[in-house]
């Protein structure tokens, strides 16, 4: 490390630059676009008309570079678990119950072993949202993956029943926050680094359990937690982290402010803070901080016991998200 | 090269491998299905019952290491062609009509110039089907791909209308075979060992064009030309080539007999097979041998002009498919 903190483009993961050229493209993938896309590219979740009524919701994911700390630890179940939870909250932001779930699987040499565990980790959790694996891609590639490597991805599909309406979003709606189980898939690249030098078993005291099981832990899955809200809008902190993703759920004109003591920072994302002298920003804008999902609900519809992290704000000009 | 012949296998691909891993989970994948499930993994596509009649048909793929061909010509285009080819033909298979598509690209960092070609590839082929490209994801993760590679994955959901039949096949039906037009997704570890010391650019008297312009021509979509027919089976020849995946559309205690001069094996194929000393067992099991997509027809059905490459007969033991 320099004398300079680390952040996600130093460590190789430039999003701005794909931002830009997303822009570039965007005219290209619209075209394609008939009347039956009613949410294009952008959000959490595209969304298609069925012609009997109600909306096929459809979102394509990965694991990131977390499969790197599977294989360095040989675990690799909580990965299967991770593509298909991080498939199943994309769509249920958009109000949709998952149908089917396919991955694709590709390696240089299949290591049956490996295999094995991921499809148990996607099978186990597409039992729990009650979703089939309907099919897959496993391809062998030679030359393209280093002995051991692989990359999984996954693709889903689920319905938004007919006549499912949410009430719009306004200056004054209560943002939820609903607790993470770690870090879910989102800036392992950047985590990496900062423990580079640091063997994976160590168990770090503010942690009180050996590095790579806090790491590994797998993405969960709040298919069932929101069911117990009723809410206007959800954003689901993945790559881009608190900064990133809860602006993809609120409308032109609005932001967010959110109140840095309403929540508790898990330890793990201290430690990475301090080891790599990594900016607040650059945290608030690669991880999800302790909070995986943030929800936008009206003030009247609040829960009790629920975690009240922050409101809904009019806004314009840059930075939609203040924490403070 | 040794004394032998070059292999599928022995280019770093084992299929045999890989379905004694899948025996072994097929029993995980099974207790994932509910009633909803039509069609599990195995066929070309998976079928999913929709409450209002009809059915949604997925399938996830790859394109190999034909990637590592475009990398190494600087032309990614028609990698986006093939993806949504090949994920429009594997449902094209089961009758259906592509709704949408999505992709996963993953890449060690972001190259725009390649990603906006892959996008014009993926979009342009996407607006052919009548198929939305309706979302993706694009990973950037260091150290899991060397630079300037990357991998491309992709999903396509489409629809079955309610009431499509198709009456049962039997012994006695007609094979018709549509050309392909070259290698399409597949073989491709196998040829870039027959082809290792040959620079790319090289113009074979017998292709009469460079290798690597044969080697990249686009996998072509059947979508229409299967509305050309009314056919009762259909097999899509990718990985495993025509003895792998015709069967894949026979029932039980059916196999197929294919008359070798029925058709014409493309040079392409024939190069491979002499500088490769490639068996040919081995070639008519790993490439489509100019036969890109296979169809079960009734005699009575035929059209004119059409290409016969043999029938379905009765079958029992192994060699399903016996081509002479």
């Amino acid at each position: 490390m320099g004398s300079e903190g680390l952040s996600y483009a130093a460590a190789g993961v430039d999003i701005e630059a794909y931002q830009r050229v997303l822009e570039r493209v965007k005219p290209l993938i619209a075209a394609t676009h008939g009347k039956d896309v009613a949410v294009g590219v952008g959000p959490f979740a595209g969304l298609y008309k069925l012609p009997g009524g109600g909306h096929l919701a459809a979102s394509a994911d990965g694991v990131g570079t977390k499969i790197k700390v599977a294989i360095a630890a040989g675990r690799h179940r909580g990965i299967g678990v991770d593509i298909v939870n991080h498939c199943v909250n994309d769509i249920a932001t958009a109000g949709a119950r998952p149908l089917f779930f396919l991955d694709y699987f590709a390696t240089g040499r299949l290591d049956p072993d490996v295999f094995t565990q991921l499809i148990e980790g996607m099978t186990g959790a597409c039992r729990e949202a009650g979703c089939a694996l309907l099919g897959g891609e496993t391809a062998e590639m030679p030359g393209m993956y280093a002995l051991g490597d692989y990359d999984l991805a996954g693709f889903i599909v689920g319905m938004v029943e007919p006549g499912a309406h949410r009430a719009p979003i306004k200056a004054g709606d209560v943002l939820i926050g609903l607790p993470s189980s770690g870090l879910h898939t989102n800036g392992y690249s950047l985590v990496r680094k900062v423990f580079e030098d640091v063997p994976p078993s160590r168990a770090f005291p503010e942690l009180g359990r050996p590095l790579e099981d806090v790491l590994l832990e797998p993405h969960r899955s709040y298919l069932e937690e929101l069911t117990h809200f009723r809410w206007k809008g959800a954003a689901h902190i993945t790559g881009g982290g608190i900064l990133g993703n809860l602006p993809r759920c609120l409308p032109e004109g609005l932001g967010a402010h959110l109140k840095k003591a309403a929540w508790e920072v898990p330890p793990i994302f201290e430690l990475i803070r301090k080891r790599g002298r990594v900016a607040d920003d650059e945290m608030y804008g690669t991880f999800n901080m302790g909070l995986g999902m943030i929800l936008v609900v009206d003030p009247g519809d609040v829960p009790d016991g629920a975690r009240i992290v922050g409101e809904v704000v009019r806004h314009t000009g840059p930075d939609r998200v203040v924490i403070r």
